[in-house]
């Protein structure tokens, strides 16, 4: 209890980058993206560094995926660098993916010393093309040579992990427990296929806590449950997304009471910031939804009233048009599978009731127009069921999405 | 089997309405509709039709749907008149919409002196504004004294039904059984919105054949499954959706044996040819394609892989760009929920494999993509899990539906 009264509160620290002991990063351009921008991304993580990882639930997974799963399970969750190529998602590549996978995490653990399963790889891009693996192994040892324990380091892993994002994505928490510190950093791609159960999102935490793998195992499932898996952009859902955790122990803070609840809040804000970054970075985005589902009987149903609503192309059409038809809304709470009745839903758009029991009410429209046309905005939805409330954040679907994805591997 | 083979297998008519005796239409301008366009349509039934329906899953159900559905339990399903307006759906519009509906069905019952509650009712258009009663009341007389049994006022009935559709949509069906003909008619309305399990789709079929209500709700739920029930365009669900099957019995052929196959075979090439008329005047739809699921364990997973394909933005979008990307193909079959093995799975575009055992293989890119430039194309996936196929027939997603769905009500 004392410690707990000498505690101060984490903050979370969107602007700055508050770098835990024991990592250091880098990036290179391989050549992998047409663009020519940066494509391969690596952290050196230090001896003793515990893991945990999520992946997406697609039965469709990519080769680095299988890989990662793998090597997490033979090392016992002891992970010491991660190789990250965007560009090609190494996805649909058959034993030959495999393989160049393996290749180079074997080429990582060469040039670091390390054992290959201590190299957890990711891949992001497109499906189904052969992975340029001698594009990649030509540029490991420059990469290897420029990582750095420094903010620039990780801006530059940020930048060389996008896709189609607009901006790199981080966020940093940090709390004090007495005489020690502990950091959380967060680093995150999205834009396209965002969706719950994971997406084409790959997501890498570091923090300098002392944990054991199945200790931040637990804490990832927690942190992720409200927010990566409560964003939908269009409802697809990856091969290749995945989250993973990395502890260096070098804050000498273990993982118990009292430090428990104030990490899993450190990191479910920094999980929680990165997945609004991904929402509003989506591809084609121009307004950002924060779906609030009341009333209901539990989380499940709430959750899948939300994933109905967010997933409309009516729905999601109207709000690119900041159009308050709330009747779309209501007729997706009305598919959802859920046996709700008409007669007790309330709408609101921003403050303003819209539809009460069901039925049209009389309200400012030009108002609702005004709140839907700014770039985030909050529409919630009472069901008349229960006690049970919860949020899930999503977009709109503009023509611009549809441009960006019409025309990509041709 | 005498009767079998003398009779004349039954022919779809598609550019010729075929009109089944008893029934006459008409349509007038009601000024529901801000363009002036016509905007009410009536049926006369003969005395002694019969009638079934299949209505939206949805929750939420607009009045007539209420008022419908009842009337036809009091009257047992016996119909003696439709009436349908256009751009106003009469939905969420609580009971005064039901009160609204109602005095409708009175009206239309006294001018043409039968029971209100066989005068069957539809409504098509926004959702949540107030049905303008008085409009539609001061063109019933106007409907009732135009109603016909040409061709011209099938024609009427069939434009006035419209909303956002394009083209007027019909199919005529016929078939001979010794002395005896009998004539199939559908007419329907589609648009946007379109989906598995009826959608904003309101279809009025219509035979001289002699049946019972229950016969009719039988011959229904069979031809609906595979047709209107196996399309999607935006996997939206209307609240309207309505499927109505009339039958005059003025043919003096009975549902029985051995017209039972010939109608429902009938029925099915009527219904058949509404929904592929219906998707291919999709809002914003450029290509049309038939997803074939074949090699599945049963049709309940086949359906459920064709409708996560479907109605994944990522795979719409790259039809919209006649992109041959399977990868994303793939990946949404991933997710469907079917414990899927990807190594067995494979992929044609038109005649051409395109992934072998879940892994790309070899193809000539500029033939595919030729091939899904085409108004109408073809997707095989083939799972590799038993022997069982069923179609689908889809759209892709392009920047104009985005377009005619972002500024609807405002």
């Amino acid at each position: 209890m004392k410690a707990r009264s000498r505690s101060k509160t984490h903050s979370l620290l969107t602007d700055q980058v508050s770098l835990p002991a024991g990592f250091s990063f880098a990036s290179a351009c391989a050549g992998i993206k047409a663009s020519g921008r940066p494509d391969l991304a690596l952290v050196e993580a230090s001896p003793g560094t515990a893991a945990a990882a999520l992946f997406t639930r697609n039965r469709v997974v990519a080769a680095p995926l299988v890989v990662g799963r793998a090597s997490l399970a033979s090392s016992r969750g002891q992970i010491r660098a991660v190789i990250v190529n965007s560009g090609n998602a190494n996805c649909a590549t058959g034993k030959s993916g495999i393989q160049a996978c393996r290749q180079v995490c074997r080429e990582v653990g060469k040039l670091l010393g390390v054992p290959q399963t201590q190299v957890f790889p990711s891949s992001t891009g497109i499906i189904g093309v052969r992975l340029p693996v001698d594009k990649i192994i030509s540029r490991l040892p420059e990469v290897v040579g420029l990582r750095a324990a420094t903010e620039q380091g990780v801006t530059s892993f940020a930048h060389a992990i996008m896709t189609t994002d607009k901006r790199p994505k981080f966020a940093s928490a940090e709390f004090r427990l007495g005489k020690l510190m502990v950091k959380l950093l967060g680093i995150a791609k999205g834009a396209g296929m965002i969706h719950p159960q994971m997406a084409t999102m790959l997501v890498y935490l570091f923090s300098d806590i002392v944990a054991t793998p199945a200790e931040l195992k637990r804490s990832l499932r927690h942190a992720c449950e409200d927010t990566f898996n409560a964003i939908s952009i269009d409802g697809d859902t990856s091969t290749n997304d995945t989250v993973l955790l990395l502890a260096s122990g070098h804050s000498g803070m273990h993982l118990n009471d009292p430090a428990k609840p104030l990490f899993l809040s450190g990191l479910q804000q920094v999980c929680q910031s990165l997945a609004e970054q991904i929402v509003a970075d989506g591809e084609g985005v121009e307004h950002v939804i924060r779906l609030s589902i009341e009333q209901a009987k539990n989380r499940q149903e709430a959750r899948q009233i939300a994933r109905t609503v967010a997933h409309s192309l009516l729905v999601k059409t109207a709000w690119a048009g900041a159009d308050p038809n709330w009747g779309r809304i209501l007729a997706a709470v009305g598919r959802s599978g859920i046996a709700i009745n008409p007669g007790r839903i309330n709408i609101m758009i921003g403050d303003q009731p819209v539809c009460r029991g069901g039925v049209a009410c009389v309200f400012d429209e030009k108002w609702a127009h005004q709140v839907l046309s700014q770039p985030s905005s909050e529409i919630r939805i009472l069901l008349g069921r229960g006690r049970i409330a919860a949020d899930f954040l999503t977009t709109d679907l503009t023509s611009e999405y549809v441009r960006v994805n019409a025309d990509y591997s041709t």
